[in-house]
This record gives structure tokens, sequence and C-alpha cells, in this order.
């Protein structure tokens, strides 16, 4: 996955920026609920923060959810985006509204909460799931585009979207008849989170150190290294 | 901390109730920041995964802002409350608004956004700094009387607020000349929570693991035992 | 309905509450519309004022549209708790989005005003009508029985509610198989209300009395006794 | 008062408009609560339902808290109108936000409430108290007027308002110089709901009795004639 | 189309009220597009500049998408009524939602827009479309009819409309049905602009030009006469 | 102004983008109000058309009021961009919330509509006005600094802004001291709008025809060449 997302990346990356695609040594193998989330955090952390040390401008953090996107802003002193926040706000740029894809339907609700915490909800048309696991959509590559059609389908029809958001890696690359047949505008979130950070770099901007993003005291952390 | 929390509840709560109140012994010494809860959520769930296994009836929460709560109803097989949940949806039965109080000023945003995650924020009438840290409330007790006095006072004049939430541990056992002046509401959450939590266990509720709570997938967790 | 209620909340109160459940001996026979609410609120009042004075520490509004919760606490120095009211926060914390079950269709915008009167809508998935009345309800439990499952699963599955509140007593004691099907957690207003209001009593929590609901100033009431 | 509002609406009615003012022989002697409302209702409901029979084409129920307008609304067969809510959407059209003006600083949550309750909050800039009784306003008219330009004032230049809704029938006769000085619109509730209805009663309108204000169902009122 | 603008107008006037209906003599023969809106404001703001300097009362811009109406409130001395604000803000006197009927499938986002410019999409069910081009409606009087009655009864029965507000001039003619059958209320927008105005001049409304409608600052405007 | 705009972005531009900075030859010489905005906008959509024709890969508006926006994404078959619209977004990914600073009070009103438009206000702390004409901040390089310092330090006392936009040209260049003293991110729009253009154009993103910007339907536009 993370070879995917690299090789992915390097294609749309400008000649001058100095990709590293990499992964947390530890944690969960997927992430599929805010229990994963919570123990992936940490060590998306120390990447991010590491990233820091080594002079990088700016961290992305490429997981749909965005974990750990708000604690990775208080410590670093370097830029970071997460890519479902970079793919929230450019599709609110290019259509009425826009709709997320998510493997299962159970996860729709945490993604409505989501869409609430990046105050995007007036944007959203809806969160719809392809009912495949990420399993499914790699054994069935037929079936996944087939069902992202129909999905992205009914977002349109019944729920408004003229905008798609491909909620997870595993859908990224089928998304030309989804255009073409519809003229619907898709979007993959890490590919859009790169070229979005590209250009707040150039123009040097970084979040805010104020307060919501400042800083945390300086404080013992028991039991940790 | 721990042992005072304790203190307090023990007064309150019903005679056939059995309360433990313990402390993770790994993670930051407090939670300042969202790189603290980062760091104190994973050990947070062991506590609670423990009391599933222990036949509780139920876990809460007691840090103000709730850290873990979702993965924590994700994996629980008992009821969980966050004492802020329980606070912020009390205090909107017995006001037209509610107040936050938070020690320090920097935090105020962080508090605006999880009242938001609870979707409260048309009750709420605003966050307020005391714009003292934890020692210096433990350090003066006099003068942090007189602050949250001061501060109830404008959030009632200028904000419209009828209920004091007290944000913070260190604020506790202030409250009887906020209500005697100012004819608002003050609310301890940690006693909220646990008044609130065991007529919840009385009743025999348990949130919905259909969806947003629903049991995390199995699967492989790296690194961890 | 006074005595099927009374039977009910015996079961579920402490021991060491001591419970009254009454009613007015003026007004409509059932409360269907604003105008029944209307003429109930007077004679409602009377008795939340006899409470008051016979030294009860609270009094409960157990009818669904919580007729008269602001007034009453207006004119009562004890606490007033609606069922509507507890129901809604509790349903907010034990789930993504709650469904309101009422018996006919004719009131659903009703049921939407009065959420948002408690700035809960943002909690709400749906309103859904069983479109039986009250007497079809209590001539056909099987049928009863069937209508709430499907209008559950509807409400779960179309509208993402994860619980499922009962908007009327004649639903009551219909729940297990919503729950045991659908993962749906169900919710009986009083029951829940009692609960709460048994540990908002231990608290000692009252409504402010500063403003929203501050005692009426004194005047003639022209044609009263 | 009656009085003074029927010679108010008898300058601006239309030549061809018939027009009954009058007044419940019972209730509260004036409404400053929702109790009071509570025990207004009834007898108002009374004088739609005479109207109704006696022929008349609209009822409008003249207190700016519009005391049981749905239930009015459901028993009519005619149009009713709220004179605050004729006068929320008429200031919505003319300015880009309104401040309601009301005697005393305790009404203010209740007021916030009701332009809630008609969905028009946006459209508000605030809810600002004269601080004077309405024994105050009518005993001190060179005081009232110079209260009600100064919170204009504070409304225009600290909230954004630019229309101000006269909450309280002892303001009206002092706008000129609000408008004036400050550019502001002034609405007079009584007169901005009486052409409101003349046009609507022209264009033959009348709200709906699908559901929100359908007709009640018929039953038994006990101890009522 | 003026034409036959004027003869409905005319027959619902009041008899004092001199009406004079007109159209641009240059612009877009019919507005289905912002880039219409666009061209056709220019020369719609010369006729209101002129009925301005010819001493009407009011100015009534009888499109439905109310374009331009801002920039004509900047700049006439007299009342500027829309067409769409007026039906918006009576609708929802009239019933708990309404629903707006809008000729293609295409231009629902943009109809949603606007009612957020109005800052009514809380009282909004529905925008949905005839699927009928202006054309066709003109051409199939009989196919109008019941698509209008088939599409009412979908807002009424699916998103709980009470009022239906007529989004085009060719669904004029058409409503008894849809009122007999369900029970909702239909709105003529221009009908209801035109009473609306009618009693807003009778009661001296006029627009704040405090902010948002000020006089625009004298300027060059080049290229332009 | 043209030139000026020019050589700021010239300075901050990718080294192969090719960059066009123009003003339509009509209309009037500065926007200030809707009706400056409504007669800008025809001459506007010519430049948009004719980029299109000259096969430029994108169109950005560069005046922060986005005059006519909508209407050029309909006819354009690039890209267009608006500078407010990317300053919205982007600012609302670099701190708890942002501040617009406008040159002259009466236009506040307006900047919130926009705002709205853009479905953005839960993300705005404030619009602030530095009482200054554009003509004044030419005039007055140190006072407009100052004025530019005290105005933020009051966004992010007052209203908790972290970041800020200069609502006008005159603006930029004053930002560094705002972010050294008060810890606060400012954005010009116009460099910000930039640089997030050149990554939408890498990453081949153009706005969805499908509906809200859907083509005009083919029509005679009278009086127009």
């Amino acid at each position: 996955m993370t070879e995917h997302l690299r090789s992915e990346l390097v294609k749309i990356k400008r000649e001058d920026t100095e990709l590293t695609v990499t992964c947390p040594d530890a944690g969960p193998v997927a992430i599929e609920a805010a229990y994963d989330e919570a123990l992936a955090v940490p060590p998306t952390l120390k990447l991010v923060q590491k990233a820091d040390e080594q002079g990088y401008d700016a961290a992305i953090i490429a997981c749909f959810s965005d974990p750990g996107i708000e604690a990775a802003k208080e410590i670093a002193n370097i830029l970071v985006v997460g890519i479902q926040e970079a793919a929230l706000h450019v599709a609110a740029m290019l259509g009425a509204k826009f709709t997320i894809l998510t493997p299962m339907r159970q996860r729709i609700p945490h993604k409505y909460r989501e869409v609430r915490r990046y105050k995007m909800e007036q944007a959203l048309a809806s969160v719809r799931a392809l009912d495949m696991s990420v399993t499914e959509t790699d054994a069935d590559p037929e079936g996944t585009k087939k069902r992202i059609l129909e999905v992205s389908r009914q977002a349109a029809e019944q729920d408004g979207a003229e905008v798609i958001i491909l909620g997870c890696a595993g859908m990224v690359g089928y998304a030309e008849d989804v255009t073409r047949e519809l003229g619907l505008v898709v979007l993959d979130p890490s590919s859009v989170a790169l070229k979005i950070c590209e250009g707040m770099v150039d123009a040097k901007l970084m979040h805010s150190k104020r307060a919501l993003f400042a800083k945390p005291p300086a404080k013992e952390y028991k039991g940790m290294k």
C-alpha cells in the first residue's frame, strides 16, 4: 500500500519536489475504527516529528481519516496537511456538493462526524458505502469499477453530488467512467493533498501556532521514551 | 488528583454503587493538548478493556476532553460515559445556555471543537478562560474562587449563560458563590457523569453497537502486545 | 393510562424513591394537537405547583410533547423534567443519530419543531409514523410490534438511526426485537426521565432561575382562582 | 392598551378593511412569562374561534410572543397571523439583520427561543433590553425615547442590526430619531402584521391544513364547556 | 410573457394601485443560468432607476431568481421587492416547510443557493424539477398540470412540504388540484410579491440604507453612459 | 493596480507558469457595491471567455468579491478560481477561525453574505473594517500598517481569529508584524489563489459541469454582440 501510494504520487509531484512516502512500523495494519486510529496515532506522530527534524517543508498524513492531525499540527514546526481536509476544501470549490465513498456501511456515521469536524457539512451531499471490504476491492477490479459507477450515480441523482471523493486508497484508478458518464469530478485525496501542499509550501504558508495548534506545554510523559 | 476525585465521588455515589477510581500508569501527567490526549488514549483504553473484563457495568472517562471516548465505546461491551458529554447534555436541560470554564486561554478553540463534536454548539454561550494554570489554581484558592466568580459573571452578563460547566478538576469546590450571587447553576462534570451513569445502568441502557461504536474488525496490531 | 404508567415506573424506580403518578382532572383525554396541549397545560401546571408545595424533590411531565414545560420550570422551586427532553439528550449519547416514532403521520412536522425547541436537530435522524392511532395500537399488539420493527428498520437503513425513541406510551413493550434484530437502542422516555431525574435530584441539580425560567412577576390573573 | 392598539391600527388600515380589536376577558393582565402565556392562550383561542364563526377573513394575535399561534391555526378555518412572525419575515427583507427590543433583560433568552421557533435566527442580530418595565416606559416618555435610541445604536454598531423590531407595545411612537440618526428601519409588529394580513387575504392565502396546522381530532375535553 | 404577467397582476392588484409591467429591451430572452442573469442585470437596473425617477413607490423584480436585487436596493430610493424573497417569507408563515418547483433538473443546486442567500434554508423542504422546459410547459398544458400534481405529491409525501412555490411563470394556473387533492398551499411568487408590496408601501416601509443596501460611492464607470 | 498585482504574482508564480494579468476595459474603476459588481461582471466574463479561447489552463478572477464567478464557471471550459473562495478554504485549514479585513465598515454585511455563499460561515471569526478608504491606505502606509495590526489584534483577542484574510489589494505588504506579534497567519488572496490554481491545473482538476456550473442553454441575447 505504501509502495502503491508512492508510485502514484511520484507521477504527479513537481520535479523539484523531494518526496518520501513512509509508514509507521507499529500499529494496526489497516484503519477501520476509532480504536485503530487511537493506536495508529502515536507512531504516526513520531514520523511527523522526524520529518520536522529532518528539514522537510511539510508532512502529509495520507490516511483518509486524518488520524492525529491536530496533535501533529501542534508538535510540528512545519506545515502538516491531512488528505481529507485538503480533499473536502478542494471539492467544495468544484461543484455544488460532494459525496464521500467509503468501503463499509458501518463507517458512514464516522465519516459524517469527520466532515463536521472540518465544518464542511453544508457542502456534503452524502456519504455512501461500496459495501465491499478492502480485500474485496483488491480481488475484484471489474466489480469495484462497476460498483463505484453505480454508487456515484446514486450520489448524483439522489443526493445532488457533483464531486466524488474516493475515501479509500483501494478505490483509486476507476474514476474515468464516473466523470465521462455522469459529469462528476472525482478526487483522489492523496493526489489533491500533495498538489495543494506544494502550493502552500511555495506560498510559505503555515498553520497558526497561536492557540488551536499551539505547542503543548512541556511535561513528563510517563512510561514513554 | 486521582485520590481527590475518588474522595469527591465517594461522597455522592449511591450506597449500592461499587466505585473504582483509577489512573493509567503511562502517558502524560496532565492533558493540555491534542498531543497529550493522543498519548493518553492507548493506556486509557486498556483500563476500559479491563473494566469490561472484570464485570463492571460501566466505565466513566474522567478527563474533561473525553479522550478516546469513541474508541472506548467501540471496544467495550459495557456502557462508557464521558464526563464532558454528560455535562453538556445535563447543562442543556437546566438553562438557556451554558459556558465552559477552562484554565488557559490557548485551549478555547479546542473546547469549541469538542462541543461541536457533541453537536451541542447551539446551547453553548461561550468558552471562557480563568487564565490560571492548574498549578496556580492549586496554589491560590482565594484567587481561584474570585476569578471563577468574575468569569462566571462575564459569562452570564455578556454571553447569556445560565449554567457554568467547570472544565477542569482544579475548579471544583468554589461554586457556591456563583450560584448564590448570580443565580447560575454550576456543574462538576465528574459528579454529573457518575449520577447520570448510575441512572443509565439502572435503566439497562447501552450505546448502540450498530455502526458508530461497532466493534473494530479483527486485525493485526503490529508492535503491540 | 395513568395506571399503566405507574405500574411501569414502579418496576424501575429506586427503592428509596417515593413516586406519585397522577393526572389532571380537566383537559383533553389525549394530546394530539397544539390545541390539546394548550388546554392541557393550565391544569398540568396546577399539579406541578401542588407537587412543589407538598415537598416533592422533582416533577416529571410525562407526556412526550412536554406540555407546559417552560411555564412549569418558571413557577416551580423544584426540578422539573420533561420526558422528551430527557430522552433526546440521553439518545444523543447512545448512538450517531436517533429517530422518533410517532403514531400518526400528521404530527411529524410538530415533532420536528419540538426537537428544534430543544436544539437537538443535529442528532435527529428522522421522525417516522406508525400510521396507527392509539386505539389501533391498543387493539392489535401483534400488528403494532410488527409495525414498530418495520419502521425502525427504515429509520436505521434509510436515515442512519442508531437509537429509537418511542414517542407514545402505546408503543412501550415491543422493543426487544428492534434491539436484537437491528442493533438499535430503544428508549422509553418516561423510564429514561425517571432514572435521569433520580440522579439529578441526588446531585442536587436544579434548573437556573436567572432568566429563561425566572419566576413570573406577580400580577392579576383575571377570571382565575 | 386594547384601546390604544385600536386607535393606532385604525389609522393605517385600508378603508375597506373591517377591523375589530378585542381582548380576552380572562387571563393575566400582562404577558411577561411562559406561565402568563399558558394562562392567556385558552381564552385567546376562544376569541379566534369566535372570529372564525363570525365570518372574519383573518385573525391577528397582537401580543409579540404570538401566544397560542399554532393552536389557533389548527382550529381556525381562516387565516391566522402572529405579529411576531409577520415582523420577523418583513424585517428579514429590509436589511442585513434585525434586533428585537424587549423591556426586561430577563426575557432575552425567551425571545431567542421564539426567533428559533420561526427558524429566523440567521437573520437575527441580537435581542436587547431597555431595562425598563412597561410601567416605567409609560411614566417616562422622554427617558424611553432616549433609551430606545441608545439601545438601537448599540444594536447597529455592535451587532450589525439594520432593522429594529419593537417587541412591546409601550415602545411604539419613538421611532423617528432611530431612523433619522442611525439609518435603521423600525418596525411596529402590529402595524406590519395588519398590512401583511390585508395583502394575504386579498391573495386568498391560507395556511396549509395538511399536517402542522391540521384540525385536531375530535375528542372529549374534560371539565371544559 | 410580460403581457401575460400584466394581465394576471391587474386582476389582483388593489384598485388604487397604479401598476406598470415592463421588460428590459436588452439581455437574454430567458433566464436559465447565472450567465443569463449577469447579462440581464444591467438593463434591469436601468428600469429600476427609471421607476425611482418617475416617482413610483416601489419596484418589483419579477423573475424568480431575483436578478440584481441587491444592486437595485442599493441604487433605489424606493422600496424594491424580489418575487422570490417575498414568496419564501410568506411560504414560511403558511406551513411547516415549502418546496420550490423549477422547470429543469439542472437548475436545482442554483435554487438551493438562492434559498441560502435569503437564509431560509431551514424552512425549505426541497427543490424539485418538472423536467419540462418552458417550451414544453407552453405546448402541453394537460401534461404540465399532471406533472405539477405529481411532483407536488412527492414534495408533500417524501419531503414534508406543505407549501409549493411555483418557481416559473409557465407553471401558474394549475394550482387548484394541488390544493384540493393534497391540502397544499400553492404560491405564485409574482402575485404574492405584489400584495406584500402594496402592504409595505402603505406602511411606508423601506429597506435600510445603512450598510448592506447603502448607496454606492460615486465613481467613474468606464465605457458606460 | 493591475500593474501592481502583476508584479506581486510574478514573484511567486512557478517558473513554468505563463501568467497574464489583465483588466476589463469597461466598468467601474473600483468595486465597492453590488451595483459596481453588476456592471463589472459582463466585461469580466468576456475576458474569461477570451482566456478560454486562447488556450489558458485556468482563469483567476482577482477581485475579492469574486464577481461573476458562477457565470464564469458556467461559460468556461477551463478551470475558474475566485480569489475569495481559494482564500476561505485555505484559511480554514490553517487555524481555528479566520477574520476578513475590509476597508470600509459599510461593506461588512456584504462580506458576511459572501462567506455564507461559500458555506464557510462556521469557520469565520469576524469581518472587521479598517475604516480607511483605498485612497487613504494608499496615502498613509504607516497608518495603514498600524491599523492592520490593531484590527488584527482585536480579531484575535475578541473573535478568536487565528488567520487574517486581507480583503483588499491595498492591504497587502503589511503582514509581517501581524504574524510576528500575534502569531496569526496572514493571507493575500491573490497569491493564495495563484498557488492553489497551479496545483489544481497540475492535478487536471476542473469544476463539474453537471448542474450548478452547466453551460447555459443557447439563446438569443438581445442588444448584445
